[in-house]
């Protein structure tokens, strides 16, 4: 089967596919037993995420149990500064540090060094697409500049991202040229997922709702443009999602102004507003995860709803946001059940 | 000067005033020595918030310093759960907390009592009237119930409130009651607060962003309808400001179905759809706080570009969302000073 058979490259070009075909954000993860005794084995987080044997493993696991019609790429978005050798940890019970950066660190910053460091992903990459059934999609993807860039400049996760905000309002400059610097890098990591085997990615800007009219352009929308701009020239046959959560009413305009084949959308946009967006192309999205938890009535009502909203056009059915560790296994089962079930 | 007269009252009728009036959200707070001083004297938060005599004095110190054109009652959201017997906790560092309620819990709540417990809360803003220059409008406030109830349900603060989203999926029955409850002793204590003397009041949605649409329609907009009609209906010539923080596309139609008279409006709101809003009736908002830590070019430009777009229409200047700590006192001396010397 060939790269443009698969069911999710199809309504990447525009297509609609009845039922729609599906996978979730975050499917292999701690929500899944055999994930989690795969972590046990790798040790760190970031050794799972670096070595291609349990890396693979892990990406697998979902597609067996659910036959989900893409896999994504087992990995994190902070793999980049933590190839920009920032010191990046994830300890048990924290979320994610590293070092923070300031304005000078900012201008002796180097991607040197950043591809090589990285290769033991596009190793992962290629040994999916080897094993990977042939109708599933294999998806790469990287964090969006801004989200990155949070983390980066905090150090650390941090509510409505006011470190970052502030930095940007007070080194305009620097902060430009940092988002710069990650758009170049993560363009030059997405070909090389590409070129190892991706069938499409996906840009993850998990922050870009707390930025106001003129940040969301020069922050979210100009470097995501940006990447994109690289990714297509160099091939051009690349398929990009861009999931800008929380982005709301600025959603509007995002998919012309990125140039993205896709959008995703988390569980806040309204259906209406989904479905205006949908004319204008495909989207992804956009259960709340909460519904997987609770299942029963809860899943049932949001699913059929999205369906009912979006199945008509081109759509790939997902969560709004990733799927959390205390979601039930049983309940993602009736929730591919209930998609699949679908017609038109 | 009779209440009418008041600058935000006038906006609140749908008047234009130009410079606009203003007021910013959480200016009693500690990035004033003066609040930390009386703060420390004080004792624990609740006992500033409880004790007339300290909550009247740091209500009034921002209007001492910059004459602001309101004053707001210096209290918090979480009155209402802890007079709710929740047992509510601010500890320094920690956000706060108290004892989580569970479905058979909601069952037996009561509101005996609450308004009673509040008394205090009342004292000062009978005292604040009497003390405040005629000319400033004197608000009171609370929490929205989806708000206050995302705290009783996880007994603290929690990254997208998914506890009481996977609560409201699980038990629908008794969140409702839960919300109506809310709706009913939070409009009991507004229209307290408009005895006492307050001109107007303000509800505070501050999660509202994280509703999928028919939560926002069911869990944000029907209780604060339900407050407002009957705060409205036992006091015909109360005004109320409805801000739902983060509820971004769903603000289209937030007024007409909250019956607010003004909508506040946070920092992601793109002016362009703020002048819309404007349209249908007064806004207020919508500087990002983190624009008055770095002042400056950051500051002047954001201040520039709030009185450019929604300067000609019903504004009341304020942030999009609280001060921080970190702000410098003499940025928030500049800020009145630009907008105060706007001419339309």
């Amino acid at each position: 089967m060939s790269q443009t058979q698969r069911k999710i490259m199809q309504v990447l070009e525009g297509k609609t596919i009845s039922p729609p075909p599906l996978w979730l954000m975050r499917q292999a993860g701690r929500y899944l037993p055999e994930y989690r005794a795969t972590r046990t084995k790798a040790g760190s987080f970031l050794d799972l995420c670096y070595t291609p044997e349990y890396a693979v493993e892990v990406t697998l696991q979902p597609i067996r149990r659910y036959s989900f019609d893409a896999a994504i790429l087992f990995s994190d978005i902070l793999v980049i500064p933590d190839g920009l050798k920032r010191n990046v940890r994830f300890t048990e019970g924290h979320g994610p540090e590293m070092d923070p950066i300031d304005a000078d660190g900012i201008l002796s910053l180097t991607t040197e060094g950043v591809i090589e460091h990285l290769k033991p992903v596009f190793e992962t990459v290629g040994r999916l697409r080897r094993e990977l059934p042939a109708e599933t999609t294999l998806l790469g993807f990287c964090g969006a500049p801004w989200t990155v860039a949070t983390y980066m400049i905090a150090g650390h996760g941090t509510p409505d991202q006011a470190p970052a905000r502030l930095f940007a309002y007070r080194n305009p400059r620097q902060f430009m040229r940092l988002l710069d610097l990650l758009a170049d890098i993560s363009a030059e990591y997405l070909i090389h997922q590409i070129d190892a085997g991706a069938d499409a990615v996906q840009i993850f800007d998990s922050w870009a709702g707390v930025l106001g009219e003129n940040e969301f352009d020069m922050f979210a929308v100009k470097p995501v443009r940006r990447m994109i701009d690289r990714v297509k020239q160099a091939r051009p046959k690349a398929r990009v999602i861009a999931f800008a959560k929380g982005a709301g009413y600025m959603l509007k305009t995002y998919r012309q102004a990125t140039g993205a084949d896709a959008i995703g959308l988390d569980w806040s946009i309204p259906l209406s507003f989904a479905a205006e967006l949908q004319k204008e192309g495909p989207v992804q999205g956009n259960l709340d995860p909460m519904r997987v938890v609770a299942g029963g009535d809860a899943m049932r009502e949001g699913i059929d709803a999205i369906l009912q909203a979006l199945g008509h056009g081109p759509l790939i059915f997902n969560l709004g946001h990733g799927i959390t560790p205390q979601a039930d296994p049983e309940h993602v089962h009736a929730l591919v059940e209930q998609v699949r079930s679908f017609s038109g």
